[in-house]
């Protein structure tokens, strides 16, 4: 349980950064629900939070990313005045680049443990979060961002052609894990999830919008008021049954992993301690390495 | 089993209205399987029936009207000079408002029992009928109303802007049984019914021949012809490969309600003996009176 | 295990055909894969193999076609040397008629259990096989044809409105089995398949394209070049990642029928053996002999 015991020890070291409980909803107390990594600002709307991913350049999901991202979710949902979230990016250009490399390619097994142990938790956090959460994609999104916007209840993408998004892990020789792959079967199909995965495609907005990756495509200086007035009107349904409605919808493919979460992890573990994988992955970092300098 | 003993009465209740057995199919003796909320009329092709739904003013799923439309459905069934069933409205503007709120707001909690037993054998009845069922939408058609329109083979709407459709149980504070939302999700696909479901969506014949909540729109002039002809092309199918067929594509989905009936029941009356939940209704249940004063 | 000795046999009888193993992958020694009723020829790309139906004049899938091209399926797998195929039709104007009425009519059970083995073997190859496959639909395609079709990982149809595919079964009043059906449902969705085996529905390339039952329509004389060239996209991809995709989306379908073949073998030929069925099957060679002479 090093996980569980990592988060109580980063919840800890976060908690100083809490402002008064009882701070008004929308407020300046909206803020003590975020983190150096994880803006919380107040939207414009009582009830309503704007959550941006702050880790330049790229939104990779470091450990830390991950675990400021789950203790402000936690965070939002315990605090009643809350009741919806627009989740989206402060780094220009890109929503999130997804998992981070660093994090799987010459650690060791403890770590990978840890680490998908985190990945598992943010996203039964999101798929079935009492608070409706809208994704304002406002940026390139592939693999973990694409599953992080996958989690959410609905997806605004910005217009601009190079902001294409979708789970092509596969392209880095590794795969996708069968949540993620169910999370993106329930968007759009087991048809097209088929050959998404398979190929690593990577949608251009006007195909996300087509294939329904995403819900909505708009000039990209609109995404977060799109977003908000999307969210007014999730947010004008009763809350209890609507959370009611996305938990059945939702529970069944939570449950699969929650059944199966160590073996799930263990898959992980023993498909990162492959050779073949190391290296590829290695090669990609040269390759990342090389194009920066 | 109250709601055994129920039917089994209402069967000697109606069955003076029966006509004398092996009177010619599609003729007068069509009338026969009819009761004062059902009627059945012979349709123009042999084997064809036009069941309409007159209980006036919106067509509310009543015990009575429910009980009424199983037992013309299943006597419909066991004769087998039938094959095809049109199913429309007799009240102007409104194919049936859905579940009848009197009978779940304000009851007894064997009320509430009796009613939804009723609910789930409509279900199960049209859901697996040997009949090719086609849904002639000639009005307005919410919550349970879509949900019988679901459970048909096929669903011709009227092009009417006012005529929408779809389960907006939601927005009453209640939430459709998991059973209702299978059959949504049969029809439209997981993402789409996600959406609907927590949104409560409503769809406008434009809208919803899109979402593919219905097949086809067609002038309000010609719902009931066209859907006679599309009954006259499933009819063109050999019956008995046809109805496997079927059994094939929607038993799993029955067999899920089948084993779960009582827990389905409990579920129901639990969450309907709530407090939130009656005044919820009761607060609807005033503003529908107001109106109408 | 009467298949499983008949497939044994019949490899040692088509052994003589092989050539020496070794001989250079997209080569002359890809023919040695072949057989009278499948031949293999070498593709314009290395990796690469072009399977061609031959079995004139409509490629029914006869016990000798369906062995033949289990067998070049299982050698192309084995042979490390190919990574993808396009399959296609030797037949002008037709792909396969699909399954071969003289196999399921006016036989004994025993060889229906045979057929049926086979019937199961080659979808087993088809829909989880390791290699990537193709369809160039270049003709009719109903049935078992469509099938085989469907098991593929991408589908190029031509252009010619006499070309439609579709899984037809029920007009012959029989059923497609539950693999079918679960193969067609992973294609066109739920609802496009429960209309499509209901009424038999075969569909033209535009409507084909439309439902999503073939990806792609192409001019005639484009297919092989078109699905040659598709085939290249998929093959860009790392193998093993890819697999294991495909696995991922494919096995609990495979594994439904896995676990239950031999039941599925029962209720095929019982179902056969209906004295209805067997008249249903005679009616129809008759009609097609009518149309012969």
């Amino acid at each position: 349980m090093a996980l569980a015991a990592g988060l109580r020890l980063a919840r800890v070291l976060l908690r100083p950064n809490a402002g008064p409980r009882g701070a008004a909803p929308g407020g300046l107390g909206a803020r003590c629900f975020g983190s150096p990594r994880v803006l919380v600002e107040p939207g414009p709307a009582a009830g309503v939070a704007v959550v941006k991913l702050k880790s330049p350049p790229v939104n990779c999901l470091s450990l830390e990313l991950l675990t400021e991202l789950i203790i402000s979710l936690e965070k939002l949902e315990n605090d009643k005045t809350f009741r919806g979230i627009v989740l989206t990016s402060d780094c220009p250009g890109i929503f999130s680049a997804g998992l981070d490399l660093m994090e799987i390619c010459g650690r060791n097994p403890a770590h990978y443990v840890e680490y998908w142990k985190a990945v598992q938790e943010l996203w039964l956090r999101l798929y079935l979060s009492k608070l409706v959460l809208i994704a304002a994609i406002n940026g390139v999104c592939p693999a973990g961002g694409c599953l992080i916007a996958l989690s959410c209840d609905y997806r605004v993408l910005a217009d601009n052609p190079k902001y294409c998004t979708g789970l092509n892990e596969v392209l880095l020789g590794i795969i996708a894990p069968f949540w993620f792959k169910d999370t993106l079967v329930n968007t759009i199909g087991q048809r097209a999830a088929e050959r998404a995965l398979q190929l690593g495609l990577l949608f251009s907005p006007a195909e996300a919008l087509q294939v329904g990756i995403v819900d909505q495509v708009v000039p990209e200086d609109q995404v977060q008021s799109t977003a908000l007035s999307v969210l007014a009107q999730w947010m004008a349904v009763p809350d209890h049954a609507r959370q009611l409605s996305k938990n059945m919808m939702r529970k069944a493919t939570v449950d699969r992993l929650v059944k199966q979460r160590d073996a799930d992890i263990q898959n992980f573990v023993s498909f990162l301690s492959r050779d073949s994988v190391q290296k590829s992955l290695q090669a990609y970092l040269e390759k990342l390495k090389e194009k920066k300098a």
